[in-house]
């Protein structure tokens, strides 16, 4: 069994210092959230995630969902474990108290639901797809229908998932062709659904699915897709579960990874069509789904975050026990050395370690503005923080998810040989990881989602807005004394400088050219991430250095955080403006000949 | 089944303009390599990939390899298609003739292996080993030896292995404990070896294992290795296969990727012990080691090349039939496009082309280095030459595979969702290639031989002499007109800049703190061979333009290469030099406590 210890030192440390969780706890709404609140609820979390959880991830990935004759197995200890989660509230922690919620804030369901990730990222995409659910209920769902659905979706008793995808509309929802035809209350739906995560399975005794489909009279494309409730079982005026549904799972798929995970082929309609309930308005089914999905892309942020540092714990213990060569620096030393303290096993558990923390931050900075966006009393205050958080999620999404593979990458790479052996387990998480820069919106439809919708619908003000409050941490790091600080301070001013003179780049070529800028805009999405992770490294280490000199804390995680957000600066954050050539080198890409690849 | 077109056109572009074929066939004892010969031994080992190791990739993958009370058997096809190359005499294609080999040059071999490893990397692996084993026999066997096994190993009837690997004895060889005990003319060998390629298997009817062992009055450490033919069978004074020797397949290794390469864990001296024959001197095997390990590095780095021009025809064959989404560029148009036209699908694709041309343009240029260090007249340019080969050795094999992993990763991107379903067949690659950073010497080890070994024995000297030779680049750039040539001339001298400023400082910084010097090294290498494989592929872009001028050759190709190095220059050699930061960071690395991971 492969232990997962979570890092709550560190987690505690982005609350207070990237989500700024003092501050919150004190808005209306958010007084739930003191300190020791958080902390006792980080604690017990931690405890699920290190004991039930984390036990069975390598075994439920060896077994994998399985399915046969429509009814599908998850693998052994899955639906106890989803059982005790449920038992625990876990499920309805940031939810609203008039569903049974507990009304905690956005980032400490997070911080939790990072642990879920580390611990078991297959269990864990459970529970991910009933938040969508439940939050496009929220906000589009009547009254009947948040009644019937909300309180057992917000207590996890069933669960949701998200059927946008069809074999020919991937990333182009609009090509999708499943039917919805009227029929008095409600609507019959016919068609096929492909990629659906849970989309059946065992852990809960109903589920809730929120399908994409096509009204006959409906507009073509986008504009034409309407959201509905499809419950597996139909229910009864009494909440009591009732007859089974038209809908039925075909197959499940043979995946690179999270094979604990079944992901369905759904039909839909087999018979006389699925029964399925309106949510919203007719036709505006998009809006519904951005809802559903901008939760689901931040949690998927944050699977890149989970992965990454679950490997990063097995690559660093697997690297304190391995013993192999001598030290560079003490001379001929006859002691064998654990290779954690050879140069380059310490630079990529470095690697590891400062893109997992910064990634970190940023999830949790913007689930902090998520929180602020709700319960600021001033509107004007609230929109700022909800810009913010528009222009956040893409990064974390993509950015989180493309360290995710990376850094589980590097974990293997410490490992050596025993890295490529299944049995060693950390090549799960490589194959586990690799999803997640595809799911929710590849990271090529985040950085398009950046570019066309975020900046160019104001011009670049809202980045500038955010570029402008990363200056000002230019000050404070001013102050201080010592190098490091200094270096942070240097590579964060350029890495700011990089990051505006792009926005302004991107910004004018839309306009003229669209395909140049968005050849640009993946390599933009980077630098943003990186130079937004620094930043709230860089804040970090001033909270560390500020400990450090009043003697507060402890010493030891201070000095690596300091030391941390220098290494990040070196390796990352400086090389990091670099990318203005690749942003800039939109115009070769465009006119490369197609023909010719 | 999934097709594989050898690219041969890049290939023949890269064997003129990279590795100087036309003047290389121009040397004494290359006389057979004229233009012609090679275009037809190419064309002719194309049809081999093509049609019979291509078609067994992904049901080899899939099937894996087997064992059962010792004996290994390979998935079906595998057997025949061995045969198929043995007979088509495709082994012996770079040996001596006085062995029964075919005297072609080190270069066109690599770009025939490149084939194999494209179409089949498991199965192109057996073949990989026994090169290994023949160079070592070539400059250190015994002529006794020799004439025993040399024939049959060129020719590929027998196949070689190379057991270096125990489980306390991975990058440390030194701690290995497999003995050797002296026994008339031969040695008795004890001891259990792991992570054998092919070190079981039913292709050959004999394997040849070349092994190192510990002398009992040896001494510690690396200085007491030597190395030691084993064969599976014992070799009858008529060449006929006498007993079965004490060597014995305990069990195959369950990996992440090529699974259709037997990795065995091997027991010599379970009864008597192994028969075993003397390498070269006693307590000099590592020399031999290196002898072995030296082709193997050049051909483990080609396949990150073979893994990356696999996963980018796969990739570009899926995004030119996969329907989705409209273009950006031309309006409201309402046909659908395949995703190649997209501006980041595109982006992906060159980013993966132009990696892959860039690496097999180092891997071919060291090749036909390696030539010249054989067959030049004059010592001192051979001397030259054969600086070139071991500096460039570990550029090729670490950058080369860790593009290889990158390279399959976007591929799986371009997929999208299909990418990691299994049967679509990409994640294979992704699979595959993650060992090539590890074996032959992890990543790391290659960085530390750069360093340590390459630059340190001439103070950077060898390192200088490589950075001139591609400045004489710059002049006949400078005389092009046109944007595309003189970007790439812009990029490669701040690239050279950044290589010599990076070289002067490890050189500086390793004799007063190695460790610190030792942190930077990867870095540096990435540096270094971005940068090498930039002046390369500057140099094809060059030769692209004077055919344009001329109206030689495909315009279409030509316009390709010139906008596939510019896209180079824009994406990774001008951003490379600001690699500096992070190879200067060794100091951060060092001073980070370890207690703090």
């Amino acid at each position: 069994m492969i232990p997962y210890n979570p890092p709550l030192a560190d987690m505690q440390f982005a609350l207070d210092h990237a989500a700024g969780l003092e501050a919150l706890a004190s808005l209306p709404g958010c007084e739930g959230a003191d300190r020791d609140t958080v902390a006792a609820v980080l604690e017990e979390a931690a405890k699920l995630a290190r004991d039930v959880l984390a036990p069975i991830n390598m075994s439920g990935d060896q077994e994998g969902a399985r399915v046969e004759n429509g009814v599908v197995r998850t693998p052994a200890g899955f639906k106890e474990a989803y059982q005790t989660y449920v038992d625990g509230g876990w499920n309805s922690l940031p939810f609203e108290e008039e569903w049974g919620g507990q009304g905690l804030p956005a980032v400490v369901a997070l911080a939790v639901s990072e642990m879920w990730n580390s611990a078991n990222m297959a269990w864990a995409l459970c529970p991910l797809l009933t938040i969508g659910a439940i939050e496009a209920l929220l906000k589009h769902g009547t009254k009947e229908l948040q009644e019937t659905y909300l309180p057992k979706l917000i207590s996890g008793e069933w669960t949701g998932t998200m059927n946008l995808t069809e074999p020919q509309a991937g990333s182009d929802v609009g090509a999708l062709r499943t039917k919805a035809v009227r029929e008095g209350d409600h609507y019959r739906i016919t068609g096929q659904k492909i990629f659906i995560t849970y989309g059946e399975h065992d852990m809960a005794p109903n589920l809730v699915h929120l399908v994409l489909a096509r009204l006959p009279d409906g507009p073509a494309g986008t504009r034409g897709i309407s959201l509905f409730l499809v419950p597996k079982f139909l229910v009864n005026e009494d909440g009591s579960l009732g007859a089974r549904n038209d809908v039925r799972c075909v197959s499940l798929e043979h995946k690179l990874g999270i094979h604990a995970s079944p992901t369905a082929v759904l039909a839909y309609g087999d018979n006389e069509g699925a029964i399925g309930y309106l949510i919203g308005e007719e036709n505006k089914g998009m809006e519904c789904m951005f809802t559903m999905m901008n939760n689901a892309r931040l949690n998927v942020g944050l699977q890149g975050v989970a992965i990454s540092e679950r490997a990063y714990q097995q690559a660093r213990d697997y690297a304190r026990t391995r013993v192999q060569g001598r030290t560079l620096t003490g001379g001929k030393s006859d002691t064998p050395l654990p290779i954690l303290y050879h140069p380059d096993v310490k630079r990529m558990l470095l690697a590891i370690k400062s893109r997992t923390e910064a990634a970190r931050a940023l999830a949790y900075f913007t689930a902090g503005q998520i929180d602020r966006a709700r319960h600021l009393p001033e509107e004007a205050d609230r929109a700022k923080a909800q810009l913010l958080v528009d222009l956040a999620i893409p990064l974390v999404k993509a950015w989180s998810t493309d360290l995710g593979v990376e850094n589980s990458s590097l974990a293997v790479q410490v490992y050596g040989g025993m890295g490529f052996i299944e049995e060693s387990g950390i090549a799960q998480h490589f194959r586990d990881a690799r999803i997640t820069p595809i799911y929710e919106g590849t990271n090529g439809i985040q950085a398009m989602d950046l570019l066309g919708r975020k900046l160019m619908r104001d011009q670049g003000a809202a980045a500038a807005a955010f570029v402008a409050l990363m200056r000002e941490l230019d000050a404070p790091l001013a102050e201080q004394p010592g190098d490091d600080l200094a270096v942070l301070r240097r590579s964060l001013k350029n890495g700011l400088d990089a990051v505006e003179q792009a926005t302004r780049l991107l910004v004018e070529s839309f306009a003229a050219d669209p395909a140049r800028a968005a050849a640009g805009s993946v390599p933009y999405l980077n630098l943003f991430a990186t130079v937004a992770g620094g930043w709230l490294l860089a804040r970090q280490a001033l909270a560390a250095q500020a400990q450090l000199a009043r003697g507060a804390g402890d010493a030891g995680f201070n000095e690596a955080k300091l030391m941390t957000a220098r290494f990040y600066a070196e390796q990352y954050l400086t090389p990091a403006a670099a990318q203005l050539s690749a942003i800039g080198g939109g115009a070769t890409v465009v006119a490369f000949d197609p023909e010719q690849f």
